[in-house]
C-alpha cells in the first residue's frame, strides 16, 4: 500500500511505530558498530524501512537522516513530495523537510546542497557520516555536493549497513511476503494460461501486469521493483530481456521471471513455459535444473553457508555436464525498482555468509547455453529447522502441447 | 520493442543503423566542444540512443564508451547479459563486453574496476574522460572505483551531454511519440471508465496497466518509465503517491498521471477525475489551469525561451491568485525508470533555453494546496510554428457524477 486510504491518517501505516522504531535503534547499534554518528540514507527501500515514506518520488534526490544525537530521523525531499511525506511516515513535523523546486536538475545547485545544509543547521557536520555510496539513487555528483559543501566533515561508505538489518524478516514482514506469494501465485497461473501461439507478447504481458496490481480479493498487489521478464525463442540466451509486440511461436520456449508484490515486499519466480514437444535437450536440462532446486530446498537451513548451498546446486548440475558461473540466489523482501533483490548475501563461492532463520532467499538457478536456455526458481523462507518455498506452483518445465 | 522478435536479428532495430551512427557522430561533435576525448555514459537511455541496446539490467552497473579514437562504441554489460547486447545492438562483437559475475554485488570487487581495465587495454585512458556524474545508475561507488583504479586520468562531468542530443526528435522518433500518444488515449480513457466509487484502486491500476501493456491493435505498448500514479482524496495534495487496496469514494477527486509508451518513447499526461458533484473550488481550479494550458499551446513556439513559456502559464494563475513553485513542464521521449523525463529543459523562471522544432516537452501544470490539487497536463511536440498537443483528451476536469 503506497497510500494509506482515503484519510491519509498514520495510523494506517503497514507497520507499527513500535516496529519503525526498534528498526532506527537497530540501525543505530550498526552504527556505532561501524564508527558512524550520522547516517544518510538514499536508498528507498531503506527510507520506508527506517520511517514508511513511500511515493515514486526517488527520480529526485531525497534523503533519511539518522543521527545517534537525535531520537527520530530527518527525511529530506522534494518540497511538493512534502505532503505525501507526512501521510506515508509517522515522523514529527519537524523532521520533515522539503526543498525548493528550483535544486531539481539544475545545474547551478544540487538538492544535496541543502540536506548539507540543514545538516549544519542540526548541528550534525561533526563525527563520521555514513553514506550508501552504491545506492542506486546516490549519484557521483550527490557525493560530490556533500563533499563540496562540508569540506570538514569525515565520510565513510556504509552502503547495505541497513539492508543487512533487513534481511532478517519480522512477523509482520512475513505476513506481507506470504501475501505477494498468494498474488504471485495467481500471477504465475495467468501467465502460463496467456502464453500460446498467435497471441502478442505484449497481450500476455497485459494479463500478468493486470493480476500483479489486483492481487487477491483480499489484499490489493503493489508494483513489483522488474517488470514481467519474458525471453522468448533465442531471447531465452539471455534473461533479462522484457516483451516485444512479436507472437508466441509454437516450438520455442518462453522464460517466465516474474514477481508478486504487497506493500513493496516481493515474492519473485522463475518458470519455463514450452509451446509444442519440447526439444530433449530442454527436458533433460528441466530435469537437472528441478533436481538441483530440489536438492538445495531439502538441503537449505540455518547454520550452513551462502556458498555451501551454492554447491549443492553446483554438484547436482555437474552431475550432468553444466556450469553456471553466475550467482544462484541472493535475499530478497522489501524493494523499490530497479531490483528486488537486497544486495546483501549472494549464493555463490566465496559468501560465506551463514543463514539465519527468518531470511528470505531467491534461490534462482538457471541455465543459458549460446542460444537457448531455462530457469525455474523459488522464493524460500528459512525457517528454524529448514526451508520453505513461498509460493506453490507447478515445480516442472510447464509444456503446452 | 524490447526484444526483436523471435528471431534475435538486428534487422528488426527500432531505428536504421544510420540513424544511430549520426547520433555517435552528434556526441562526438559535442565531446570536441567540450573537451573530451571518452565518454562513458551509463544513463540506459542514453546507452539505448547510442547503441540500441535495451534490457532490465541496469540494475547492475553497464556503460557505453564513446572515443573519439574508435569509430564504434563499447558496450560492457554484466556477462549474462551479453547476448542480450547482441540481440539489441547493432554492435560489433568486438565492442561487446560482459563482466564475470562475481562482480555483482561484491564488496571485494566492482564492475568500474572492470571497466577500467577495459579502457586500459584499449588506450583510452589519455586525455579527458567525461562521467555523468548525475545519472541514476552512475553511484558515488562507480566513480570512487574509476578514480582509483585510474589515478593518472582526468575525469570530467559530462552528466546531460547526450541527453541535450536527444531533446531534438527525428521523424522516425516523432512517429513512435505518436503511437504512444494513441497509446496513451485508450490508456486515459481506461483510467477515466475504470473510477468509480467502491472500486478498489488496485483494481484500476490493473485496467490500466493492461491496456498500457497492449497498446493498439497494429503496436503494442512498452512499459512506462513511471508506474501509475493516482493519488485519490488528501492523497491529491501530494503528486507522486502510487496507490493502495482502498476503495474509490464519491465526493473525492483522483488525479491520474499516466503515460503511453512505445518502444521506450513515452507521451504522458494527467487529468483529474472526480466522483459526485465537485466543490466549487475544484471547478474554479479546473478552469483556471484549463484557460493556462490552453494559453500556453496558443503561445508556445520555436524561438521563445523556457521561461518565457512558463510566464504565460503563470499569468493566467496569478489573475485567480494562484501560486505554483515548482516547474510546469520538461522534455520528454526516450527514456528508462525511474523518470521519462530528459533532465535537460524545465519551464521555470531563469531557464533561458530558446525552444526549437522537434523538441518535445511535457507541459504539467499542477496546483497543489494543503489538502487538494489538480493537474491536467499535454504533451506537447514544437512545430516549426508551434506546438501541437500529441494526445487527444477532453481537457477538463472530469466530472462523474
Amino acid at each position: 500500500m503506497t497510500q494509506h486510504g482515503s484519510t491519509g491518517a498514520d495510523d494506517m501505516l503497514p507497520f507499527t511505530e513500535e516496529e519503525y522504531l526498534e528498526r532506527i535503534e537497530n540501525t543505530k547499534l550498526r552504527m556505532m558498530q561501524f564508527g558512524l554518528d550520522v547516517l544518510l540514507v538514499s536508498d528507498p527501500a531503506n527510507m520506508n524501512y527506517l520511517t514508511g515514506y513511500d511515493g515514486w518520488s526517488f527520480y529526485t534526490p531525497q534523503v533519511v537522516v539518522v543521527a545517534l544525537a537525535q531520537d527520530e530521523p530527518i527525511c529530506i525531499v522534494r518540497g511538493i513530495d512534502l505532503n505525501g511525506a507526512k501521510v506515508t511516515t509517522f515522523l514529527d513535523g519537524r523532521n520533515l523537510l522539503g526543498y525548493p523546486d528550483d535544486y531539481v536538475q539544475n545545474k547551478r545547485k544540487h538538492p544535496m546542497d541543502f540536506v548539507a545544509e540543514i545538516l549544519q543547521a542540526r548541528g550534525l557536520v561533526r563525527g563520521v557520516i555514513g553514506v550508501e555510496m552504491d545506492a542506486y539513487y546516490f549519484s557521483a555528483a550527490s557525493m560530490a555536493a556533500l563533499e563540496q559543501n562540508l569540506p570538514n566533515a569525515t565520510f565513510k561508505n556504509a552502503y547495505t549497513l541497513v539492508n543487512w538489518i533487513r534481511m532478517i524478516k519480522s512477523p509482520q514482514e512475513l505476513q506481507y511476503m506470504r501475501q505477494a506469494a498468494r498474488i504471485l501465485e495467481k500471477v504465475m497461473a495467468t501467465a502460463i494460461d496467456a502464453i500460446e501461439p498467435g497471441v502478442r507478447q505484449c497481450d500476455a504481458v497485459a494479463k500478468i501486469m493486470a493480476a500483479q496490481a489486483s492481487g487477491t480479493p483480499e489484499f490489493g498487489g503493489d508494483y513489483p521493483s522488474i517488470v514481467p521478464m519474458l525471453p522468448s525463442g533465442v531471447g531465452t540466451s539471455t534473461p533479462h530481456l522484457t516483451w516485444s509486440d512479436q507472437p508466441f511461436v509454437s516450438g520455442e520456449a518462453t522464460i517466465l521471471e516474474l514477481a508478486g508484490c504487497r506493500l513493496r515486499y516481493h515474492c519473485p519466480q522463475a518458470r519455463t513455459v514450452f509451446l509444442g514437444k519440447p526439444p530433449q535437450r530442454l527436458v533433460d536440462a528441466a530435469k537437472v535444473v528441478v533436481e538441483g532446486v530440489e536438492a538445495v530446498l531439502s538441503t537449505i537451513a540455518p547454520g550452513l553457508t551462502c556458498e555451501e548451498v551454492e554447491k549443492v546446486w553446483r554438484d547436482v548440475i555437474a552431475k550432468a555436464g553444466f556450469v553456471k558461473e553466475s550467482r544462484c540466489g541472493y535475499s530478497v523482501g522489501l524493494n523499490y525498482p530497479p531490483d528486488w533483490g537486497e544486495h546483501t548475501i549472494s549464493l555463490r563461492p566465496g559468501d560465506k555468509t551463514v543463514l539465519q532463520p527468518d531470511m528470505t532467499v531467491h534461490f534462482i538457478p538457471g541455465i543459458w547455453q549460446d542460444d537457448w536456455g531455462i530457469e525455474i526458481s523459488e522464493c524460500i523462507h528459512l525457517t528454524d529447522h529448514g526451508g520453505d518455498a513461498l509460493a506453490n506452483t507447478p515445480r516442472r518445465l510447464i509444456v503446452k502441447d
